[in-house]
């Protein structure tokens, strides 16, 4: 698995000319980062007099953040391998009119499948950003910077992954097919932004000294 | 080293209710990943016929991202050791006048190196930015994506040490000095945010369809 290591190895794998794990991956790790921070809000909530009425959501959060942290962690595989055969595709020979056919063929599933990875990547984020939502409004408020730091990483993860999308589908001959994903892309980039830049603004007044 | 682990690994630690790793840590790791990210757009580009103008640049850019890359990761333990005294300093007793005003000076000290520790995050998190603008520039076109999630992930790296900055100078008695550090935040958050969003926008233009 490409985050089941060395986080110092990952960098450095990151860091190479290969073409995984690229901005794909990096965008699921971030992702990842930020359901971890929510997380440690919930945990950082949990038990305390306080907050005892939001008890079961939190409960519920800290399962829910796991999950999706997990998800996001087995996502950045799911993206490198959709984004492997991309590289090979686009070396195979064009010379005659059955090879130009072939590979077009070729082409239009890897590159379908190259874009639907990362748009998997937002949709889990988009997931992590309605726990963070929460998590912000009904955890303590000892944590509210992490809960701050998850928002602003998740966007992140969004607008990392949807680049992912974005140069998939402008490379497909099939426009109708690449309309409807970036389509999919700008949806959850849009609400996603607005959720994660509110709870931001919210912890900066919070914190404004 | 906090970083130097298994990734699977740091997220449980930072999804944990442990007061480090937190947002200070995950920041660094997510700065860290756009200096990796920097480092392959520059990797895929050197050598390259192309871009022979700026292979000294691009060999530059390759020497200077592994290095703040580097450092980022050793800023995650700064932070994580600057912040570790204050969960106790805030336990100390303060029942006599003398209790007190011991209580006040080590606060002093320990609010002062817990907000550097993530200023110094955002500094080098700065000197990123300066080289993923060029590598945008400069870099290969069939890498561009992957300059976007550097510099989205940037930004992220850059406001989520921001708010623990925040959260410790709004603890400090000493208004000069806390006054003084949150300019410097939020100038490093002004200048930033204004070139990584401007890489941003450049690489979507580039791959909108």
């Amino acid at each position: 698995m490409i985050l089941d290591k060395n986080f110092n190895m990952f960098l450095e794998e990151l860091a190479s000319s290969a073409p995984v794990p690229g901005g794909g991956g990096a965008s699921a790790a971030c992702g990842s980062l930020a359901a971890a921070l929510a997380s440690m809000v919930a945990n950082l909530t949990t038990g305390k007099k306080k907050y005892a009425q939001y008890e079961e959501d939190i409960q519920r959060i800290l399962r829910e953040a796991e999950e999706k942290r997990n998800a996001l962690v087995a996502l950045a595989d799911a993206d490198a391998e959709a984004f492997a055969p991309l590289a090979k595709a686009y070396s195979l020979p064009k010379n005659t009119e059955e090879e130009i056919a072939y590979r077009e063929e070729v082409m239009k599933k890897v590159l379908y499948d190259a874009s639907i990875a990362p748009l998997r990547i937002m949709e889990t984020v988009s997931e992590v950003i309605l726990l963070i939502e929460e998590v912000a409004e009904k955890g303590s408020v000892m944590a509210l910077s992490d809960a701050g730091v998850a928002a602003v990483f998740a966007e992140a993860a969004l607008k990392g992954a949807s680049l992912n999308v974005f140069i998939n589908t402008k490379s497909m001959k099939d426009r109708d097919t690449a309309d409807e994903l970036n389509a999919k892309a700008h949806a959850l980039i849009a609400d996603g932004s607005a959720r994660t830049e509110a709870v931001f603004s919210k912890v900066m007044k919070r914190l404004d000294n």
